[in-house]
Parts: C-alpha cells; sequence; structure tokens
C-alpha cells in the first residue's frame, strides 16, 4: 500500500514498568507492521530508548511532535512525547504513580489525535490499572458503555462482539433489549464489511442455558429478526454453550455474545494466542492487547510480542479494508 | 479386580431409535468394561440383537430379569428386558411414543434396582427428549435440582460441576448462597475422594466477570471460607474467564461453576472428545453421555463408541475408588 492509503495507526507503549514498550519496539522491528500501515507510538521517547535496548536491537528513536512528521521507516522509532514522565521517574517492574500519570496522559493524547483526524486508528499497550488508579487516571481508558461501544475480542476464526461488558449479572438481564440487539448487530455487520468481509454470517447467543427463557424468545429473538429484516445475515438466538464451536468451525464469521463471561470464557478456554481486543462504536478505531504488564519479566527481554504484532498489524488491515 | 468387588453397573440402551444400542453393543464387545466392572443392560434383548447386527458383531445377546444372574462375560450381552418395547414396535430413526414409553420405563427401572442396592451404578445411553414428551415422561430422566443433586462435566483435565442447571440466569444470582456453595463443595471433595483422588483442588468461579460483584463478595467467598476451614482445598471466586484455563493446565483439578453455560461453554468450545456427564447427590452414581441419538446415522453402524465407552468404563473406575 502507498503512503496515501496506508492509514495511521498509533500505538501507546503501555505502562513504561511493564512489557509494553519491549513488545511495541520488538513489534516495530519485524517491518511487518509497516507494510500495512503508518504507524507511530504515544509514549516516552527515553523509556523506548531503553526498550530498545533491553530487547536488543538496532532501532533509532525520534521524538516527533505530529503523526504528520512521522518517519515511516521500520528503522526508525517515531513518538509523540509529551513530556509526561520525566527520565527519572522510570521504574522498571512496579506499580507507581508517575507511570500511571504518564499513561492517563499518552491515553488521553491518543485519544485527542484520533478525534480530531491525525489518526485512523489506537492501540493500547498493557496497561496497569493499580497505576492508573493511583494517578486517578483510570477513566482515561477506553470503557465499554452498553449502546455505545461494544467489546470485540478476535482469536482465528472465533470472533465475539459483546452486546454488554462488566455489568453485574443480575442486571444484564434488564439490559438486553431488542433494540440493543439490533444496534450492536449493525454496528458489527457494517465494521466486517468496511474491514473486508462482504457477507459476514452473525451468530447470535442466546442468554439462557440453551436459549430457553423469556429474555431470548421476547428481546434477542425480536432483535435479530429487525436485523434480518434489514438485510443482515445474523442467526440466532442459538444455545450458548454450542455456538462459540460453531464459530470455531467457521460455520459463522463472528458471534454476538450477551454479556462479559460468555465470549471471555469461550475465548480464553479455546486458547490465548493472537488474541486481539478491538472496541467498536467509537469515532476510530480502538485496539488493545490482551495480555497485562507482566512485570515478572519486565525488562528481561523475554517478553513475547505476539500479540502487539497482531494488534499493530490488524488495526492497520482493518482500516484499510484488508482485515479477513 | 475381582468380581466381589467390581461395581454393578446397569446402562440403559438409550433411545431405541437411535444410535445408543450400536453404540452400546460396540462398548460392550471392548472387553474393557468388564475389567473394571460387571456391566448389565437395561432395555430390549430384541433391541440389542438387532443393534448387534447392524454393529457387525459376534456378540450374544441373553435376557436376564436380575443383575445377579449376568454371565459377566464380554461375549454374552445381558439384558434386563422388562418387554416395555414390542418388537413389531421397534423403528430406526424417528422419534415415536413406543420408543418414549419404552425409555421411560426402563428409566425407572434402572432407577430402582440402584436404589434397592441391586446397581451400584447407572448409565443413561442418548435419549430423545421428543420421544419422551410423546410419552410423557420426560420426568424419568434424571433432573438436576440445586442443593440435592449437581451435573458434572468431565473431559479431559477439564472438570466441572456446576452449583445451578437450567435455572433462568435472572434466577440464578438469587439462588447461590455461602450454603449453597459449601454443600457442593462438600459433596465434590467426598466424591473424588471416593473416587480415588486423596487431596482434590477445588477452584471456585464467581459469578460476575472478574468476580467483582455483591454475590462473589457475600455469599461465594464466605461459602468457600467455610469449606476451606471444614478441611476442603478450594480456592475462590476465581475470575470466571480464567478458571477453566488454569484448569485445563492443571493448576486444579476441578472447578465449581455458578451456572450452566459457565461449565458447558468452558466444555464444550475447549471439545468434546470423552466427555462425560455425572450426576452427583443421588443414592447412587448416575452416568450419562453427552451425544444425542443421532438419527441421522442410527442404524448405519458407523456411530461412534468413544463417549459411551468412556462412561461404561468411567462408572467402574469412579465406584471401584480408581477414578483417577
Amino acid at each position: 500500500m502507498s503512503a496515501q492509503v496506508r492509514p495511521r495507526v498509533g500505538t501507546m507503549i503501555g505502562d513504561p514498568s511493564g512489557i509494553g514498550p519491549e513488545v511495541v519496539a520488538k513489534a516495530w522491528a519485524t517491518g511487518e507492521v509497516h507494510a500495512v500501515s503508518r504507524p507511530v507510538l504515544i509514549g516516552s521517547a527515553d523509556v523506548m530508548r531503553q526498550a530498545v535496548q533491553i530487547a536488543g536491537l538496532g532501532l533509532q528513536v525520534r521524538a516527533v511532535s505530529d503523526p504528520r512528521e512521522i518517519a515511516d521507516s521500520p528503522d526508525i522509532l517515531d513518538v509523540i512525547d509529551d513530556r509526561a514522565l520525566r527520565p527519572e521517574d522510570i521504574l522498571v517492574a512496579q506499580d507507581n504513580l508517575a507511570s500511571g500519570v504518564a499513561v492517563g496522559s499518552w491515553l488521553g493524547l491518543a485519544d485527542r489525535l484520533a478525534r480530531r483526524g491525525d489518526l485512523d486508528a489506537t492501540i493500547m499497550g498493557p496497561v496497569s490499572a493499580s497505576a492508573l488508579k493511583m494517578a486517578g487516571a483510570l477513566h482515561k481508558a477506553v470503557r465499554v458503555t452498553p449502546g455505545e461501544t461494544y467489546l470485540l475480542l478476535l482469536t482465528g476464526p472465533l470472533r465475539v462482539l459483546h452486546l454488554t461488558d462488566h455489568v453485574p449479572l443480575r442486571q444484564v438481564c434488564d439490559t438486553i433489549s431488542a433494540d440493543l440487539v439490533l444496534d450492536a448487530l449493525t454496528l458489527l455487520d457494517r465494521t466486517f464489511r468496511q474491514w473486508g468481509m462482504p457477507e459476514p454470517r452473525i451468530a447470535v447467543a442466546g442468554l439462557n442455558a440453551h436459549s430457553d427463557g423469556i429474555e431470548d424468545a421476547e428481546q434477542i429473538a425480536p432483535g435479530v429478526a429487525r436485523a434480518r429484516a434489514a438485510g443482515i445475515d445474523a442467526t440466532g438466538p442459538i444455545s450458548p454453550d454450542t455456538v462459540f464451536r460453531r464459530c470455531i468451525e467457521q460455520h459463522y464469521d463472528v458471534v454476538l455474545a450477551m454479556y462479559h463471561d460468555q465470549g471471555h470464557i469461550a475465548v480464553k478456554t479455546w486458547g490465548f494466542s493472537g488474541n486481539c481486543v478491538v472496541v467498536l462504536g467509537l469515532p476510530y478505531l480502538h485496539l488493545s492487547v490482551a495480555h497485562g504488564t507482566a512485570y515478572d519479566i519486565a525488562g528481561k527481554g523475554v517478553a513475547n510480542h505476539a500479540m502487539m504484532l497482531n494488534a499493530m498489524k490488524s488495526a492497520g488491515a482493518f482500516c484499510g479494508g484488508s482485515g479477513f
């Protein structure tokens, strides 16, 4: 792809005390990210210099102030650095206030750049909820709100959009409505078409065991019917205990799950590798990696960059319409 | 094991119109069942003669009236036949009233034999809920009632006991209590010790996403604490989306799941092979196979008997204290 069409993807390097900066550097160095995007990092140039050393790479690190100034080269790590972290505050492998403050600032910066059109997509490297809490900045991480934003997990053929996320199970039953099901199906269908899948086959999980309950009949089924009437290839409600295996076996392209654990149990029990986390419903594409800061191995150069590479490549491919 | 200690296991052959009789005959013919049990069938001798032919086996079929009369030989299929099915009513590969009536009768017979001590365990071959409904006999199949009986799924290292089964999700939250958690943990711990695992490590799933909810703190945690105080190695509540993978990786021996789909999504998404279904809490051990009647292949001799063989061997091994 030419520079004109390759989307601009901004990756927030994650908590500077965790493995984020290392895996970002390793993923960048593969050269595979530039094939589908014009990447830029958001974080600390000093931290990235340290990460390049830890990872044993020969990359040059350069601070830029704008995504339009990037070198667009696999050999040069372009970092938009707002100086939110002082070099003397860099601490490896522990939760601390300075890291939390910096991550909060970088998350805000990434969001502003994307909202004003300077980035097509953002990626959140692994953060520490504890450090963000110390800084009072937990709200800077993208949150999922039913009816507005939806969490999509991607693991090979098993793709799952969640109708609700961190909603107490007691409230899930009251939150599910035909309108909400239709809204999610509409967004999911449109998104997958934009990403390059012309006719997404969507399986809709039921809420209750064997899809045999009031909500299945009175909310989910009518929501699916309305989506079908609008030309969306949605099927359901399907028994929640069989629908994910059916997707793995490629009878469907994606599952709409009703609540957090339905989808997360399926994805995490089946396997983690290549797992990628996307939020739909924002004005821009937002991804994160499924793993955490892994303090136990941070700074040792041994962290696996597969998930980060997958996220960086996927962001470019999705925005470019070549995601499948 | 000698005849004196090998447990008596009665297998109800399943719906005579489905693959049950075939897979029972194939499992019996392996000879592996007799190594750990004294098996007997409950059903129709005529159906089993037909099944032996369909499966291309050389077994002799013999009707007996009592589990004490069995030949105890892999070459002779002993069937306790109450004449509930007339030979002229045998229909392959379709739901019908006669099959439903017969299966209802056989389920009742198996239960009576076990309750009076003539069988140590019963196995239910694959039945058709539709045929049982036609006969008004659906209630004859073992049902799971919270606080009394519990469903245990076994698939290799992934073992899951369910605190609740076919309870609407809306009611699950109100059903979970510290008492119920303690009751299930006590039964599970005692059962696994009887089956031959001296120190079962039990993981307890939370109810809400990341075990972060009212029920997790106020009901599940106290239930686990009381179990631990009683000497049970229970841990939890653990985030439902990670606990099953932790069990697969053998950090735990079994998971106590809070509701049907928690456990069933994990087991069925991970994989079906060797899946075995057990009900705990009855006066005797009760197992069933996870597959159905498979009318599409019934009567063709091609049905796979792996799950039935696994159930028959497991029943003997569990009762004999050599289950792990």
